[in-house]
């Protein structure tokens, strides 16, 4: 029995997917009614900062592995996006840059000090993912960049009015990524319908690629929500290992 | 100033981070006072298996970095223990075990189709860490085993009153472990407070590996509990990823 999907079936999975996407999780969701109160919006982007400096990495990662110039060439833009070059600052310093219009001090986001446990395994799985599978598979787990649009432009469009104690300095990035993120897209989504679309085994595998993706981000705002909210399990209040002990020290044992 | 501990003071302090041990954490607690449910208890089985067959990869990433002969002869018992051999089932045979006693099927432990993506990434995490580490900081990271036999005894104790329906076979992996566990920890600790002990850096960076392998049994247990309890955030009920789309295919994306 044939269950090819064509090229137009394929692509309609893969978007399906956004069901999954961390826009839907109680805390973005909250955030976007703007019920986050001020230290759970430092720690949310104290701890996102960690995927962000991840990403060129990530990004290099694929180029490393890639044998395919005429590819690399077009992929590099995504490290220097987020790094920077001579002219423009980079998607790491517009992040840190949410933090200051948040009211974080650079050194609040750039020492990690915050980094929650349960964020640094999720990011790093991506990071290991991209160094240790070809660099098909990792093009493909680049394609929540399918879903992020919306999630940017909810930011810009509620947080003047939601969190208007937040400097307007702070929205740089999303804009950014909002011009960035289509045009991403369009290379690894290309690649991923050419390179997986031959057979069904290699369509569902993109498939679970891509929900491999979601789950990174799902289960750092899972770690976040559960260090920062107030949570009941079961009726009684959850009680983290950071409430537990101070004996933790620094966190970045790496 | 000089603030280099003592090896005694070095060894209480690395005994002193079981404050922060996962069996304090809620669904442990819930686990040891007898209220968790079969499915609860089911799930918890199944993804803490994905452990239990990681630990002698891990244990070989040791093997394969250290030189050290003597070292190696005496760290291989640990994988024969887990593995099995000739005359001895091994310790992830006795966990299968545990699975059939809590009614699963040796298939529903073995596809790894209960695998929660924060288990997984929380585990590989410490491979990944016993790979790219040297071998002294994976040898260090074992050390929560210093407050694994409180745990079995735990279990050991209150399951056939709490528990009844769960079979006592399944306990034999607790019963092994008591057993295993004193003298695997005399080498690691005696290693770790010989390799750690001669600067008040390496002091703290022992105390900070322990804790990272305290955070990956944390992030375990937070995962488990997020899929498989009742969860408020901020009064209102928590909805999991797996609960919002049945889109999601199989986990085994690596």
């Amino acid at each position: 029995m044939e269950t090819l999907l064509s090229k137009d079936e394929f692509e309609q999975q893969l978007r399906a997917k956004g069901a999954g996407y961390h826009i839907h999780h109680p805390f973005h969701v909250m955030m976007n009614e703007g019920v986050l109160n001020k230290k759970q919006v430092q720690i949310w982007v104290a701890n996102r900062y960690y995927y962000q400096i991840a990403i060129p990495q990530k990004d290099a990662a694929i180029l490393s592995n890639c044998p395919v110039k005429e590819i690399r060439k077009g992929w590099i833009t995504r490290i220097i996006d987020h790094d920077g070059d001579a002219k423009h600052e980079g998607g790491i310093e517009a992040w840190i840059k949410l933090g200051l219009a948040v009211g974080l001090t650079r050194k609040d986001i750039t020492s990690l000090k915050y980094l929650i446990p349960g964020v640094k395994f999720a990011v790093d799985a991506y990071v290991n993912f991209a160094r240790q599978r070809p660099w098909q598979e990792a093009v493909c787990s680049s394609l929540t960049e399918l879903f992020a649009p919306h999630i940017h432009k909810q930011r810009i469009n509620s947080w003047p009015e939601k969190y208007p104690w937040i400097d307007e300095t702070g929205l740089i990035y999303f804009k950014k990524r909002l011009i960035e993120a289509p045009r991403d897209v369009i290379q690894g989504l290309s690649l991923t319908l050419d390179y997986f679309g031959k057979t069904e085994r290699l369509q569902k595998r993109a498939l679970d690629i891509l929900q491999f993706k979601l789950d990174v981000l799902w289960a750092m705002v899972d770690a976040i929500m559960l260090e920062t909210m107030n949570i009941k399990v079961e009726g009684k209040t959850y009680t983290g290992q950071s409430q537990l002990t101070t004996l933790r020290l620094d966190k970045n044992y790496e």
